[in-house]
């Protein structure tokens, strides 16, 4: 059988999305743009689209700016923000354990002149809110913080943020990459105080090619990219309507995320008793991480090594970020992990289609791959 | 019936093309940045795609970076040029008459501190030769010009600026943006001497969501987004497999160009042959234009008004370019043409699938709109 633990680098379309994504490209391809009836069926379908990601989160529709994935919400929020207030101020803070679409683009801020500070975690990935009053200041005009680690699962204290604003006088806006806790937590920009939010549609079991950002009513962002009118002005070009559409049909589809949870729970709960059967398997997920995310080390043993013998064998797991392929976890470094325990990690990521036979096959196979591998 | 001609807008996606997304998300939805063999098995679909585009440009699948689209692909051209080479110039020689996306961004690049000059077009919306040569100076780092304007058809001379940069001894690399033009004449940017090409999926019936820039191997560019190291660290976030691997079916789809071009003559003769008969009609689009566009004017009338009077006929046509939808045609200006025939600009754009039954049905709803619309 196969067993399919990375859903933190990507999930199965759900069968939804995989319908809306066909019926936009069969019968509502007209370019949005267009004033004729093939474009307005095309321009309906998109506010269709809108409206639905806005109900998800809890706001109205124009405050949503759909983008082609994360890593261009989270440029578009952190250069878009910057620009726009770089006149009040120069700060920049974020933390040490961020998707690497922020720290990038957060070092290319630097390089341009303003200053980026970076908050840390405590061991068990968590930025400890006394970090926050720690290095926000009035001259911070962006605070960038995801809402759930996308390597270990540690929720972030994002309600703090607004309160250490305050409290600094700080004229900042707040950013959350929400990639990770989408459809997973309840998500309101307004009540978690953030003006900016990132959701990726292929993390939610949607078609890739398709994000959003959130940006709240009356926020000013200067835009990343130039062209059309498209997207309020901050995102020209003629919108993907069929990766929007499944987007849009796959959040329609998420199913309540309390309900979800307590079953991911369930899982991890089976996958840790598993792993604690085994000598010398760490967990380094904090028993309180979102459950859809348990990140272990095998200290003595390489990743990479682990991944091959595991996929073999039909399992899919992962070192860390899909999108920091080969490199060595900053997320694990910050939260104090030794050197042969960063090499030796994996994630196992869960999703609301994964089984109890998924788990038990990582868990044989992974018991095999100790056995096998060590003796080596 | 329905008549579809507004295909310079955008085109039906192909049965290759909406087979090949489907595969991608129902079979093949790994994270092409995974190690295990669902995400081996989306990289190979995202090689195999780069390759078909490669061989249709005739280079080599290590100079196609995949981007969201048509946009994003002219954006990272112009600001990755002006930015890896600010310090051998500041000279970006652009045309009056490009796409909106090369418009803003070049006058984004002068609010940055760049000088940008604008290629004049004569009445046929063609940059005459020698404004290359009394516009590239020796502190041009970029040159970018488009193969085919998007809303007369015009064919822009692209073969004679490496003559007049090796002329002024300029140091620029060379753009086009042959979004209008892929698939409809024969394009390798070698032979063309450009260094960088833009191309775009649902223009040639693919799906919304992809594009691709041609960087021709040597040419370094700086990044537009930050992120993650895929196509060539140069785009980074999980590449949009279903949409690129529909964009290369359509792309394998595509007849040949010279034989879809007679054809296309064909229709636009049989087009032009009709409004000839009509009093009043004048046609904007230079005899030697790409067959597949038609602009005309009809003076008196508003282009919304009778786009709107066809459009409930079934009859989609479009008053210029969709990504300046509302705005007055710059193209048109740029060709000397009156306010009034700006005013009643219409754009006939064909495909391959385009009908003698849709020219016919479009001849008699235009008779019909003159004759209804300029009785009130």
């Amino acid at each position: 059988m196969e067993a399919y633990l990375d859903n933190s680098a990507t999930t199965a379309p759900c069968a939804q999305a995989v319908e809306a994504v066909h019926k936009a490209l069969s019968l509502v391809w007209g370019n949005p743009s267009s004033l004729h009836r093939a474009g307005l069926e095309a321009e309906h379908l998109l506010q269709e689209s809108r409206a639905a990601l806005a109900e998800k989160l809890g706001c109205v529709p124009g405050e949503i700016v759909f983008t082609s994935g994360g890593t261009e919400a989270n440029n578009l929020a952190l250069f878009g923000a910057a620009m726009a207030l770089k006149r009040r101020g120069r700060r920049i803070v974020t933390s040490a354990v961020e998707h690497s679409s922020i720290a990038e683009s957060a070092a290319e801020l630097q390089n341009r002149g303003f200053e980026v500070v970076y908050l840390n975690v405590d061991e068990s990935g968590r930025v400890p809110e006394q970090e926050l009053t720690r290095l926000i200041n009035r001259d911070t005009i962006l605070v960038s913080l995801m809402a759930v680690n996308n390597e270990v699962g540690a929720i972030q204290p994002i309600d703090a943020i607004r309160r250490a604003l305050r409290f600094a006088g700080a004229p900042a806006l707040v950013h959350c990459d929400a990639v990770q806790a989408f459809g997973k937590l309840p998500l309101n920009p307004q009540r978690m105080g953030v003006d900016l939010l990132t959701v990726s549609s292929h993390k939610v079991h949607g078609p890739k090619g398709a994000g959003a950002l959130y940006v709240r009513s009356g926020v000013k962002l200067q835009p990343v990219l130039f062209g059309g009118a498209q997207e309020n002005r901050l995102r020209p070009g003629t919108e993907a309507v069929p990766a929007i559409a499944g987007f849009a049909a796959a959040v329609q589809a998420l199913p309540d995320c309390q309900t979800a949870r307590a079953q991911a729970a369930n899982l991890r709960d089976r996958l840790v008793q598993g792993l604690r059967t085994m000598e010398g398997v760490r967990i380094n997920s904090p028993p309180d991480a979102l459950p859809y995310l348990t990140n272990i080390s095998l200290p003595g043993l390489q990743s990479e090594t682990m991944l091959n013998f595991l996929s073999q064998r039909g399992i899919y797991v992962s070192s860390g970020s899909a999108c920091a392929k080969g490199k060595k976890s900053r997320v694990l470094r910050a939260m104090g992990l030794s050197d042969a325990e960063i090499a030796g990690a994996l994630r196992i990521s869960l999703s609301r289609f994964t089984t109890w036979e998924e788990i038990d096959a990582f868990l044989f196979a992974l018991n095999e791959a100790r056995m096998n591998l060590a003796r080596k």
